[in-house]
């Protein structure tokens, strides 16, 4: 420690929340990043005798956590925001799929996800996961701008493809991405209703061939589950674990119709589980049973799912709305705590996507992503609990300074990396289209 | 119109969204004040061929509400923000009382309430109910400042008052700040098991005597409605039935655990009811049937509650988690819109306390209370939707500019009437009592 240091780049004086495994908060800290991962944190009074830094950041007075991880997501659903409201699933998704023929092509889903970025880097979100049409160019746009995705190619029944292409053009994207630096690749699935059981076994197979995770839908709403009942005899659950799908490499959204033996299988698995609250809400979905869930073992982590049922990409929101519904849900404050609201933006996250041993937390040899949050505000004094703050109190527009990668993507507010107002203006030019 | 006009203020180019009885939205509208009252508002080139305007505020991209009315609030407990968290009610209700017990005078109230005030400028409130110790202390603080406050003097049995001294006190104080300028007088009490009937039939002379509103809390968890019947043989409904209290000047904090029959007996009174779903999420107390409700005809309105449970005074936040809550619920998206989630901040707000002539819409000769909000930011583009935004993607960060009677307090995200630093600096040195 006493030995001269180069760092890239030293954040000085902030509360450094690292969610590491001993949930430490380093009070007064000083955290050096070199290239794009963390190297070193310090207490104050620690720094090496002789150290040089770069650059230096001053984060006196605030609080810098992990970057926040959006577990589940259709991001380029914000051309849609506002756009199909108060409508109960069947009439909103009749809706949304007439405006997504209308006006999905490359250029609009990449002007879509461009507003998604900048949205998500504005509100502390460094890593994303997405499912959408056109998704090679969400993929190629996220390695252009250093956001980290989780992506990959699909395999469904919908729009009745050619079975064999679909699995050729699967396998050449994994083979594709595999290299790709910000992108982290995942094979998906839309819903067990809209996959036959030999695509299943396809996506058995590609998860063992190249030791990526799966994500799909499941157990959304009673309706989902009454098709798939009738249609399989099993509940999406069931059905998930006769492909033997369910096992810690897997990832289901949702999850508001379990059972308890349900959640037991998950559990067995240690299948994870993405709570999108909101979506869920909105929707009429209804309120998925995250406290028995995490009480059995499940990794439980979050998501805003797409704009259209949020309606923003917010994830700090997120959690407080996961923690106050929890509470309110189960009529009992205790079956929740807002540690466990923090774990599932951050730390839970990377694990669903089996990302933590480099994301999710701020220690040593990590990727340095990472939030500075200024709590200089008067909603957010006193501070008697910083943990508290962070879920229920701090507001989106808090976040000062995102890095992803160790490259500075906002600094005091501006964003750094994109042309905020040319985005804007591209996304309302393409929203003219719907009148 | 043609005539000569002269203008205080003059705001230009908004889109004003006026929640008048027909919810007309005025595009590219122009709304001129004199005085304290809004004494015009113009569609496009509707102005006067001569008029004068003192000042000019340029709207344009932006969209213009009336003032936001946080109904139900116990505003000083902002000095236990994040103190105490994660517990059932009791437990809570006991650490709370120990630090207010420890920590309450004049001068923390006041501290703390400024704070509020702040915090409440920024958001968009205007004005706010307050329930608290101390209340005069409050009360010639918004006097002084300029911000409306509901407010009025204590019926209860908490802490063994003198009847006779407790009545000529509150006698007094309706007397004294019944020509307050920005103080609505009403007359509360803390429950209905804090209350005898002998001080409720007090309450019901005081609405007689002097007009004023009754408020309490009602049916907040189901550990209050089996306290209330075990005393009375009622639910807290019913007893304030029999006491003659369920009529239009009556408004009732929470009513989470109500039976159909209840629901009949507020829309039979016409009893206005003040949903506050964050906090009665994050104590556990569950989801009140609003949707129900609002289908009986019962006038609701909305409040954050104190900071202790919720944990800020965030009305646009309080909307958004009122909207999602009754959808999720319900498990039906139609069951409530985001036009009724708006309504509860404003026009239904300013109806229950008797306000609505005055308060709660943009009309010609109403108050100028109303909020400007920048709609030039990523999370709010594209806009398909003005109301879908206002309630689901728009953050209390995006108020740009509020008025209150005419007076700006905050322009271009600067307070104007309060010196914020020195705020937030007294009530963290309140703070350090707590260590």
């Amino acid at each position: 420690m006493d030995s001269a240091q180069q760092y890239d780049l030293l954040i000085t004086g902030g509360k450094i929340v690292t969610m590491d495994t001993e949930r430490r908060i380093i009070d007064n800290g000083n955290l050096a990043i070199s290239g794009n991962k963390i190297q070193e944190i310090f207490s104050a009074g620690e720094l090496p005798s002789s150290y040089t830094a770069r650059k230096t950041i001053n984060a006196d007075g605030k609080v810098i956590i992990p970057g926040l991880i959006n577990a589940h997501s259709h991001i380029a659903m914000t051309l849609f925001r506002g756009l199909v409201e108060d409508l109960i699933l069947q009439k909103w998704l009749e809706r949304v799929w007439k405006y997504e023929f209308s006006v999905l092509d490359k250029d609009s889903v990449r002007a879509g996800s461009q507003l998604a970025f900048a949205e998500m880097i504005r509100g502390g979100v460094t890593c994303v996961h997405d499912m959408y049409w056109h998704y090679m160019a969400v993929i190629d746009l996220a390695e252009e701008i250093g956001f980290r995705l989780i992506s990959g190619p699909p395999i469904t029944s919908l729009g009745d493809p050619d079975f064999d292409e679909m699995i050729g053009t699967a396998r050449k994207v994994l083979e594709q991405i595999k290299d790709y630096h910000f992108v982290h690749s995942i094979v998906q699935a839309q819903s067990t209703y809209t996959t036959t059981p030999e695509m299943m076994h396809k996506v058995y197979e590609f998860k063992g061939e190249y030791g990526v995770p799966f994500t799909t839908h499941a157990s959304e709403n009673q309706n989902e589950v009454d098709i798939v009942r009738e249609q399989y005899g099993k509940t999406p659950i069931e059905l998930l674990e006769s492909y033997k799908l369910l096992d810690s490499g897997t990832i289901l959204a949702h999850c508001v119709k379990l059972q308890d033996h349900e959640i037991d299988l998950l559990s067995e698995g240690s299948t994870n589980v993405v709570h999108c609250p909101e979506s869920n809400l909105k929707l009429g979905s209804g309120i998925a049973r995250i406290a028995d869930m995490i009480e059995a073992g499940v990794n439980v982590c979050i998501g805003t799912d797409g704009v259209a049922s949020n309606n923003d990409l917010d994830l700090l929101g997120e959690i407080r709305t996961a923690a106050l519904l929890q509470k309110g849900y189960y009529e009992n404050p205790e079956v929740f705590t807002t540690m466990q609201a923090m774990e599932m933006a951050t730390i839970s996250g990377a694990k669903a996507y089996g990302l933590d041993q480099t994301l999710g937390s701020l220690e040593p040899a990590k990727r340095a992503d990472l939030v500075i949050i200024d709590f200089d505000k008067s909603h957010l004094t006193p501070c008697h609990d910083i943990y508290a703050h962070l879920v229920y109190s701090v507001n989106k527009a808090d976040v000062d300074t995102v890095l992803i990668d160790g490259k500075i993507h906002m600094k005091d507010g501006e964003l750094t990396t994109l042309d905020e107002e040319a985005i804007k203006a591209e996304v309302r030019a393409i929203g003219e289209r719907f009148k």
